[in-house]
């Protein structure tokens, strides 16, 4: 299979973007930095927003759904937005055959739209919080995109709150973050880094941006999620107030945080290995598929059979199961098929398994192939899957350690950076000015100030100035 | 509770956009003929789109999606179809701060773009069927909206499906169509008619569309979901055609079928009444609302803890239940709210119940009020929401009958059209003539050409020249 996919060793971009298309993730569109999502790749998507959206029930959010066009003027209201956005804007100038007295942007994300329409939701403290999210499309018009990494058009959530207090908007960023990291490692068995974001890096309109940060297969890093604390800003911008339960008028306290298909491309990269996709068994729109293998009508009738019974008993059991019939193909270029797609359990019945009520089960993770009865399957199938779920959080965790590094001179940086690439942990002055010059230099910026990080006063490996503690430098997606 | 609400009878459109903001289903954007779907109205999509996706993946259906944007030149290719959406498009001329060489235009629907893409996908009969679906929003630039009814922007899903054969594109188009008559029946509670559209009502593109109508409560129609069968006219504009089993080269065959936001305006319209909304169990978000009556903190104590206990075992029983125990209403408003909101179920638990392990029970359909046992109403609850779910539809049915009316003189049908309203099943010469002649003098269009009426010969009671069978008229949404 040398010629099947390009190795990551090779060209990693050029192993992603054959992985994402051949494996039936995503295809270009005839539209400028667009994509299709393909059934396949969509499933996923799917999985993960069910995972989601539960978890932002749980947490006590509502779904409701707001425009997708907004009028220009509301996007410059808030001064830093409207520098971050302006740039990346697709606009509505013409409609319904005639040209528009006021354009409309198509959104770049909807904190606009909220707050003035929040203005009309909040009066008292007694409407206090808020906790709505969306499940829509952006658009931001990109100069270079790659498929569901960056794209001019992506598929997302974004949670907008509303509070009466600093304190209940700096909890809930901090509580959506953890939803996120919860999400990331326990659903795409990705570790993720959680922090805050410097000024420079931060979300334009958020006073506080936190982020969860993940290591892809290629040692970059890749900004998975993010939760912004937005304090008054919109509040002001939108003039929305409340009274208090004194009778006083106060301005409103926002968040907002959200993910998107990136998600997807993240999963690709956290995983992915030379032979394709490795999804973890609980977002795998396939987490089992079950291949005949046969010579001739009479074993073909056969074996198919017995694999369709041993698919229906794992459906039985919860496991999502794919029966992999296709009389044109030999049981080889399947196998390599399955395995690009990442399923993580394929299993093979031949005639001589049929005979002694046998498999033979191949693991997509480790790579080993065991023989068992057929029984014993059903018993360890779900089990097996949750070891699965595991045995790919854990090799990720394992190589994210490998690829973190303490280093504490500049000239050991830049040089690792090239040669060996991954997380390194630094002292920085805090200053813009030595962040830029950095990132000019190296290419790097700090993925985040980590939440967890211990306090550990140090100095700067650029200029020798105080630091509080070790921030997290990368080269990023 | 006079001033709360306008009565259908005094002023039905008016009624309609005060059930539909203050009940908290949507309100108007500030983005023109758009509207913010809040979050109790968008739970009832929620809820909408869980029964639906189901339905369609066990037809064999899987999700993808495709871009927002389409190239214009792309709406062109089908001459009907630029024909019908030419004066609707809204258009992207800029983006990135720049005027774009080709404008883009938002999808008013994706057969263009999807077209498209299968000519990608498809090469073989092997490849066939394709039954995508995909949950979108879509823009028309309308003149005159009503919430949910005819919005700029909506919400909805469009099913594209490739077939190698005629037939198999004629039976996925019933087949789907047959799936909407059923939600909308089953789940909506709403009976509906399906039938043919004539070659004038029929979608820009298709070769035949069919539909299910309903009928509102102020006994106009409403196309509630359309189903196309498209032949082979979107393959023949985009040069799609697939190797036959015998090695010929053939064109493939088409359907798409679609359902909006627009089915909520049509679920307030069917069964509302002057007290509001009211909603069949199966897809109210909230099937059950209990309310503490009490005075002084003493009696708030014992019914709110009794109430929240009751909430609380009708949730284990599956009864998607919500404790109003909020402090600063009265339990007239919040009886009144509810209802307005059209939640089935209304559990009163004051002080002398709590003593007696009682409530009182309040039917939203029947407004019957009834005193029982808290352990009656746990046994009875889940058997109570289905005898609801009937008797909505019931009633709705019984409506529908009480209002179609069998006329053959034209002079009739122009003054009971007036007059009384509802569907006339009239004779037709099946002439695009006298339709038009009809609407221009009666504003009464044919809404279906029923599937399964009886082959009744007639008269056209316009012209007097032959009819094979009756078809629907009505004024219509």
């Amino acid at each position: 299979m040398a010629d099947w996919l390009t190795k990551q060793s090779e060209d990693y971009p050029r192993w992603y973007q054959e992985v994402v298309q051949r494996g039936d993730l995503a295809d270009y569109a005839p539209v400028k930095g667009c994509m299709i999502i393909k059934p396949y790749g969509y499933s996923l998507w799917e999985n993960m927003q069910a995972v989601l959206d539960r978890m932002f029930k749980e947490t006590g959010h509502v779904n409701a759904y707001f425009p997708l066009l907004i009028p220009q003027e509301f996007i410059s209201r808030e001064a830093e937005h409207v520098e971050g956005f302006s740039p990346e804007l697709a606009v509505v100038t013409h409609a319904g055959g005639k040209k528009l007295e006021e354009p409309y942007v198509i959104r770049p994300t909807s904190e606009t739209i909220i707050w003035d329409t929040y203005k009309k939701w909040i009066s008292s403290y007694r409407d206090l919080p808020i906790l709505v999210n969306q499940w829509a499309n952006v658009v931001r018009w990109e100069m270079r995109t790659r498929l569901f990494l960056r794209t001019t058009e992506f598929l997302w959530q974004e949670g907008h709150t509303a509070h009466a207090t600093a304190d209940e908007a700096q909890e809930e960023t901090l509580r959506m973050l953890e939803v996120y990291r919860t999400f990331a490692e326990e659903y795409m068995a990705m570790p993720v880094l959680t922090g805050l974001k410097t000024e420079r890096e931060k979300f334009a309109g958020a006073v506080r941006t936190y982020c969860i940060e993940a290591l892809m297969g290629d040692k970059k890093a890749l900004q998975a999620g993010t939760s912004h604390n937005l304090g008054q800003n919109f509040a002001k911008a939108f003039d929305v107030t409340y009274n208090t339960s004194e009778g006083k008028r106060e301005f409103v306290w926002a968040t907002s945080w959200g993910v998107s298909t990136r998600l997807v491309g993240a999963l690709v990269m956290a995983h992915g290995d030379d032979a394709g996709l490795v999804l973890p068994p609980r977002l795998a729109p396939i987490q089992a598929v079950v291949i005949p293998i046969y010579r001739g009508e009479e074993e073909q009738a056969l074996t198919c059979e017995a694999a369709e019974k041993i698919a229906t008993e794992l459906k039985d059991l919860g496991v999502r199961t794919h029966l992999d019939d296709r009389d044109q193909m030999r049981p080889g270029f399947k196998f390599a098929e399955w395995e690009l797609k990442g399923v993580p359990l394929r299993i093979e019945v031949g005639p001589r398994d049929v005979a002694s009520e046998e498999v033979r089960l191949a693991n997509r993770v480790t790579r080993e192939k065991e023989q068992m009865k057929v029984s014993e399957l059903m018993a360890k199938a779900p089990a097996l899957l949750e070891q699965i779920q595991n045995d790919v959080f854990q090799r990720a965790l394992d190589f994210r350690t490998q690829n973190t590094h303490e280093v504490d001179s500049y000239d050991e940086f830049k040089e690792r950076l090239v040669e060996e690439g991954g997380f390194f942990r630094c002292h920085w002055d805090g200053s813009a000015e030595t962040e830029e010059r950095i990132q000019t230099e190296t290419k790097a910026t700090i993925r985040c100030i980590p939440l967890d990080a211990p306090e550990e006063p140090g100095q700067c490996m650029v200029t020798g100035k105080p630091s509080k503690g070790r921030v997290i430098f990368a080269r990023a997606y």
